[in-house]
């Protein structure tokens, strides 16, 4: 990392605080949203939880606000990004060990074949994942994630996964750091992939994300310049009861605020919801089959079942229906 | 956490850049230390690192300086503060858990017999750790370390380990976070144990704290409250190599400067220098045995042997002398 950057949190905190009024005030803070129920709950649990005297108010150090990824802050339909990364990434990796291209499941993989690649099984991906994620130095990989970003393209939007980024979301983020918060990602998706393109397209910072993580092995290069290997062992899987766990292994500090998508977010914001004081807990509903996809309750993919809306009504969550609470998704639109 | 904390580092940021000035050129950022490379060397590394135009400038988002805990910022002898936690802890553990007291290794540790605690063998310890360490919600454990700290001294100086900090160091921290650095511990003990702790006596936050870590396990208590459970299965030994992929796995960014006093720190400071650009690789040398304990290299103890000496000469890593560097050592000097 040679190019100098400034965090946004930091100019956002130091505007902020120089002012010594509340932004809020002066501009809507999430202009892609429509009036409603939704943003009505996160600007006010913003106003209420950073005003000096009011019942409400976190301390600085505690304000913690996390965030899953995939689903909650950008597409995850029809495929995880990483996931595509990992089988856009064979062609390179046989070309690196061209003894695995007749070697299943990469040679299914190389086909193309669209019928053959939705029958791969789980310890078939996972052998793709083995080889694409682990086994090379984490700058090695890091480089391998940027070039993938720079050229890759989603199959329907036809624009870099990074463009799919939800504008109201950003905008969500933003109005928490500028009121001091620090913004957590805390991802079922691989964290050294994640941390590769967080900061420049999220405004956090590499420390600042939680995922799931591997093991990696110090050790030294052939020009004896020590090293980190990345190794096929799971430290972390960040998943449902993994997300709190890997809160209180990365962070060590219970959330205020969560937002999810999905029912692998449910023990995250159970987790959130159990500390003292004001919390918010938010679950992206998604609704809207035109401008993104609908795969929300009552579809049939599952990742939002009915008893997670029920869970949420009944405990006060704030459901987010990107149909009608959001005025655009993209900020290209 | 209930009081209100403002953290010193966003304190001292917004200070530093309002004013857009350097603090160093007005006053000694360091008082505690005499004049001598050292000194100079970390005073210099500060100055040039952010510094626009200098040519080792550091872009603030790369800013990390990570300094180990026992023995570089307080008193590791004659035991680390985590084991005569865990020591003393036995009698409180007994009192819940009455079936233990004619159990071993706890029989011994409750006799208080010196010589028999002397032969506990490292099994018998496991068995020690794993009892006052695990098995309890981490709000629990926080709150028993807690009640340790407030009560408990040193066998030698008289005084709570919390005022056994290194004052020399306290300045260090608080120069780097007074111009932009995020400091981080990356410490042997266990993360939970010191992030009790960091934030009051060091002005480091829980999130910052880099530690040995234990699992723990997400579930519901008896009320169908979600709760985080201790567990005995070791994630991170942050200790030698583990220090570096400890390093990856919290903060994900390589330091720029780093701070040890062993030979459990050799990788992490490797690793530090091993970057790019401008890099601050310091050593804490114990050989004031007068004010503190004399264990370093040429001593029989050999956690500072005479080959990393000769590394630090070879790779030009900086050596504190704690007789020769520091004016004094403690606050309450």
């Amino acid at each position: 990392m040679s190019t100098v950057r400034i965090r946004p949190r930091v100019l956002a905190l130091l505007f902020s605080v120089a002012l010594a009024t509340p932004a809020l005030a002066q501009t809507d803070p999430l202009p892609s949203w429509n009036d409603g129920a939704a943003k009505k709950a996160i600007v006010e649990f913003v106003q209420a939880t950073t005003a000096q005297g009011d019942p409400k108010f976190v301390p600085p150090a505690e304000r913690i606000a996390v965030f899953d990824q995939d689903g909650t802050t950008w597409v995850e339909q029809p495929m995880y990004s990483q996931v595509m990364y990992c089988l856009e990434r064979v062609p390179a990796l046989v070309k690196a060990k061209p003894e695995l291209k007749d070697v299943e499941p990469f040679k299914t993989v190389l086909s193309g074949n669209r019928e053959a690649l939705a029958k791969l099984t789980m310890p078939d991906l996972e052998k793709i994942l083995a080889a694409t994620l682990t086994g090379m130095s984490v700058e090695q990989f890091g480089a391998q994630v940027k070039d993938w970003l720079a050229t890759a393209k989603h199959p329907r939007f036809k624009r870099p996964y990074t463009e799919l980024v939800y504008q109201p979301m950003l905008e969500v983020m933003k109005l928490f750091r500028a009121n001091g918060y620090k913004t957590y990602f805390v991802t079922g998706g691989g964290q050294d992939f994640v941390r590769v393109y967080s900061e420049q397209v999220y405004g956090i910072p590499p420390e600042q994300v939680v995922g799931s993580a591997g093991g990696t092995r110090f050790g030294y290069d052939k020009a004896g310049r020590p090293m980190l290997t990345k190794e096929p062992k799971l430290l972390l899987n960040d998943d449902k009861a993994g997300k709190p766990e890997g809160i209180h292994l990365i962070i060590g500090q219970r959330p205020v605020a969560a937002f999810g998508n999905s029912i692998g977010d449910k023990q995250m914001l159970e987790y959130t919801q159990a500390g003292d004081g004001a919390r918010l807990m938010v679950l992206l509903h998604h609704d809207d089959g035109t401008r993104e996809f609908a795969y929300g309750a009552k579809s049939k993919v599952g990742t939002f079942p009915d008893t997670l809306m029920a869970q949420a009504q009944k405990q006060g969550w704030v459901v987010i229906s990107m149909k009608n609470d959001w005025k655009r998704i993209f900020a290209f639109e």
